[in-house]
């Protein structure tokens, strides 16, 4: 059985215990965090959220990208999140590589040069990655003064939370 | 007390009780997921996935960006994962507005043209644009042809995932 048939049998007993279909669309927390898709982090334990309290933005490295960045508007403009978390974590796979080995490697192996994406955003510094996050956040003009940017890394050997600070 | 600082006292008590220091950085079910930010979705639960499983990509909507085929490709051609699933949920705020109406809207709020976001990703119809996320990863030259990409919607008043026949 594919994995994705296994996780769709264990959605048929999630649905079968199901009492949460009545919660709003905006996040009862008021929360938005942007983190890494890593595998070791499963963010709702993590930061002892339930269902229905906050946004949760996940890409490769927990990058404050373009898309980040829509979504994090989106969420406060539209959906009313008052306070934004920017969580990097280590032992991330952005620090075992270089943008342009990358490319090249990704070339070589499928024959093809993709117009995107233009950027990996490895990096090879947590602490100046996580600074520079919080940085594209607050310097967006869209981006109220008002709202917290705060900025983590998660240690996946302790399961705790480090903030970086400014 | 302002959220983040609650989130961290919840995090302390996590750390306490945390016994998955020895997962390794590739995720164990060689899974990949594309979903939206949308705090009702905790994601985990819902495809009843454990810590160090798979990889949750989110953003508003869950689109297939630029950002998004980022992820996908790091996480196949770095982090071995061999299936993908995209899945947008019913009640999801990006179809509740127009991307011209938001850009315009922000402008006057915030007095300040922003460069970045070019799109919002605003849609109208749930099934049509998960075809459109799924055509965006296959066609994509950096993703495998033997990569099961299937899509799905899930049902925010069953907590039921269907899926979007192609």
């Amino acid at each position: 059985m594919s994995v994705i048939d296994e996780v769709l049998k264990a959605n048929q007993e999630y649905a079968k215990n199901f009492k949460l279909g009545h919660l709003p669309m905006p996040p009862a927390n008021k929360l938005a965090v942007v983190t890494c898709m890593d595998a070791r982090m499963t963010v709702s334990q993590l930061l002892g959220l339930k269902t229905g309290e906050a946004h949760i933005i996940r890409n490769a490295g927990g990058i404050v990208t373009e898309d980040a960045l829509r979504s994090l508007i989106i969420s406060h403009h539209l959906l009313g999140t008052q306070e934004f978390m920017i969580i990097n974590h280590t032992d991330c796979g952005m620090l075992t590589f270089k943008d342009e080995e990358l490319r090249k490697k990704l070339q070589k192996t499928t024959g093809t040069a993709a117009v995107a994406p233009m950027h990996f955003h490895a990096f090879s510094s947590l602490e100046e990655n996580v600074h520079e996050q919080i940085q594209k956040v607050k310097s967006h003009p869209w981006v109220p003064k008002h709202i917290p940017v705060r900025g983590f890394i998660y240690d996946v050997k302790t399961g705790r939370l480090n903030e970086v600070s400014l």
